[in-house]
């Protein structure tokens, strides 16, 4: 598709395409849609990604998206704050929270610490973690991060800041998914879910 | 995905998944990805959608996008005037054009005949097709339609249509594609082919 009938179109293609996971068929195929709708769902759309972007705020404790200066989660008095759960970022939240089974509040790291992508932990929401534990009655710190080399990395530098504070630290479990086979299931993680059993009692 | 974490990314992800293919979970990825990259990226987004939108025009003629009053296949001297191809839609011209094989003009319909969907002949540019090639000199329309049974309804009302117009009128062929197997042709299409058939002199 290289021939576009106007630079306007191409132009929105451009744009569109820009978006992860969006190819240029799709991109078109995307503005054609919004060419033949109604002019008012364009504009509820480029009005929803403006606000998004430019009033947006960030929940000043857990680093949080949020609509007040502290969210939601952070000012329930029905969370336990004595709980707290570090997680790479925003959709993590969403996830755990969606699980109906955590009842703490979270820190948002704001990503891990990558090397190769430039990323050191001073990029990240660290500092302010270690100073929400020193001066909060926090009793357990829970490291919930994806399960790659990097994301170890990061929570072991996390465990290391945080042991001169005399918190308990836990990682949540790794093992077969629930639903999954043992048979096709890898040897790391089969390993991995035989070092972590547990009593069965 | 139920909790969002603050009103104006759950405004954004709902707009975002209006869109055609687009569910909650891609949604919420674009949207946080437009939230993690600049915000000039957002805007150079939204401004050309809504240029798309509210500056789009179209060709007077043939109906296609166009950023003038009469678009440049229409404009050019090099195309083949006599020569009128009749598509459903504008990716369809793209598509034609991008084949490198077609030199003459077009004429956009903007749609095709279906009484399910509620569309009548009176909602597509059929009567400025007529028009055109009445006060033309036209030689050839070739119908480059769908092969569905909606648009064999619409080339066929076409046709009763262009009759007292002493023009002759082509189909586009329709038969086993380049690179496909005949085993696992259809039997529709196979049978096409084989009426289709030409010399192969």
């Amino acid at each position: 598709m290289n021939s576009y009938p106007s630079k306007l179109i191409e132009n929105a293609v451009n744009e569109i395409a820009k978006l992860p996971g969006i190819g240029r068929k799709t991109a078109l195929r995307l503005a054609l849609h919004l060419l033949k709708s109604k002019e008012e769902n364009t504009f509820s759309l480029t009005n929803a990604l403006t606000d998004l972007r430019t009033q947006t705020r960030y929940c000043k404790q857990c680093h949080n998206i949020s609509d007040e200066e502290i969210c939601g989660i952070c000012q329930s008095a029905r969370r336990d704050r004595t709980l707290l759960c570090v997680v790479e970022n925003i959709p993590d939240v969403m996830a755990i929270e969606n699980t109906g089974q955590y009842f703490g509040q979270y820190h948002v790291l704001g990503g891990i610490i990558s090397p190769m992508a430039g990323i050191s932990p001073s990029d990240l929401h660290i500092d302010s973690l270690i100073e929400r534990v020193q001066h909060n009655e926090i009793k357990e710190v829970i490291l919930a991060l994806s399960s790659t080399m990097e994301a170890d990395t990061t929570s072991f530098y996390i465990q290391k800041k945080l042991k001169p504070l005399n918190v308990k630290i836990s990682v949540i479990a790794r093992g077969i998914p629930v639903g999954g086979e043992l048979e096709y299931a890898d040897e790391i993680t089969l390993g991995r879910s035989i070092q972590g059993r547990i009593s069965a009692e």
